[in-house]
């Protein structure tokens, strides 16, 4: 372990998808994160880091729940008393019923960093483009042992909230900013017209959320041999957050969104599988 | 909110003890990262980030499920498949019962830092001692809403894995150091003996982690007008962990192990407080 622990890759937990980070691979991280802030320094954004726990009713309201329900993960604990649980005290054991009566809580997993954005803005009006750089530890239930597929990992975003055409704007502008950032760092990116299929790839129910299609785009990368995943997007919301939670433009109609999502953990992996694989080198990164 | 987010206090959510945190805040933060990492650089410290959730087995085997029911965050998620979720669309919204099926996951939120290390040591003899410095977003169902006592927060800790004398040595030297430390923050700090009260203050079955008496001791300092609040935690857990996870010294008996945390969030909601107070004003921190 101990040698494990001092290389760069992540070390591994006893459930998939769930790891632990190594000093030299936060080194990488920590750099992702100062060229994201430099390259978001002529906007003016509000920089917050968010919890590892959203409030349950956010993902209700905004539909992660109908559309994902495989993907969260909720919160749940036990609401009984003192007493109550001096009778069940034996079964907290590996493979005992413990949880068997545990009561769902107020709070999921948070999904995706820009969700825990919108509340603050509910019910105002953006007399002004609301912006907001927000990174927080991310959960979602893949079922998968794909290096690079974590279940638990970091997401930063850049989240833009106005008008239809100011979020097309800013989409656009920084799909081709993240994609020639990261082709500076030595990775083989293409940008690929994405969707996000109810119930996962191979899912019969594609056409559920199909209007996401001509609105996110991934930049695909390699992360290990053989592999290429997404490692950052860039997604127009239309209105559908502005709608949700009450947030309007000064002509009264609901507020569109858009959000760049940078996946910390996949740049890293990506980052780090290209420059052991001879490619081109970069002092600063590994 | 824009107002709030861009000031150093955090910005709170819908649900009590769950909040975001602004650059200024973070700033106090990293640079509490900063002390501790310079007061651990004499000592060989395997350095850590640690993830959100943690494999479920742990807390079941280690017995933080049997004493802290009430406070442990589980994971649960929809196991079932896409076509059966069709027919539960319609509940996936506030109120609904879209959750009455979930399945608990194989992780549960991580509680503390250090459960993360002892599994990497597992099934090991330790032949020279382990130490870790080790970062993760930690999860407490606390039911409060008083400042500093957050559900969601981060949590530094130094782990210590050796003999019993080597563990009492390394406690009582960084309790002394935290303290210090603290106070030259500007902090006023009380050491406290501490118990870890069996489902929370005021419950009448303290005896069951009774002899956490004389091994825990917490480093108390006010974190806001009227509130003291443990900001850091010394804490033996004699050959606990070596038992449950099988880690040996050299002649064959269990390993000890002890741990000094560092609640990051309420370190900083104190040395602001403190300098808000007219305390001793520290230039580099707020």
């Amino acid at each position: 372990m101990t040698t494990e622990a001092r290389e760069t890759l992540p070390v591994p937990t006893a459930v998939p998808g769930v790891a632990l980070f190594p000093a030299e691979f936060e080194r990488v991280v920590t750099r992702l994160r100062a060229d994201i802030e430099k390259m978001a320094e002529a906007e003016d954004f509000t920089v917050l880091t968010a919890p590892q726990v959203l409030p349950r009713d956010v993902v209700e309201r905004s539909g992660y729940v109908r559309e994902f329900p495989n993907l969260l993960g909720s919160v749940h604990n036990y609401g009984g008393d003192a007493t109550a649980w001096l009778s069940r005290r034996a079964e907290a054991v590996p493979g005992g019923m413990w949880h068997d009566d545990q009561k769902i809580a107020d709070v999921v997993l948070t999904p995706a960093a820009c969700y825990h954005t919108y509340p603050l803005l509910a019910g105002t009006t953006v007399t002004a483009p609301a912006r907001f750089a927000v990174e927080a530890c991310c959960y979602r239930h893949e079922a998968s042992t794909e290096p690079g597929r974590l279940r638990s990992f970091r997401m930063r975003e850049l989240v833009y909230v106005g008008t239809e055409d100011a979020c097309v704007e800013f989409r656009d502008r920084w799909q081709q900013t993240v994609a020639d950032w990261l082709t500076g760092l030595g990775l083989d990116v293409a940008v690929e017209a994405a969707n996000d299929p109810f119930f996962g790839p191979g899912a019969k129910l594609l056409s559920v959320n199909q209007r996401a299609q001509e609105l996110k785009f991934e930049l695909v990368a390699p992360v290990a041999d053989g592999l290429r995943q997404a490692v950052a997007s860039a997604n127009c919301h239309k209105d559908h957050f502005g709608e949700t939670f009450g947030i309007e433009l000064p002509d009264g109609s609901p507020a569109h969104s858009t959000c760049v999502a940078f996946g910390l953990e996949r740049i890293a992996l990506a980052v780090v599988h290209a420059n052991r694989d001879g490619g081109p080198e970069d002092e600063s990164y590994a």
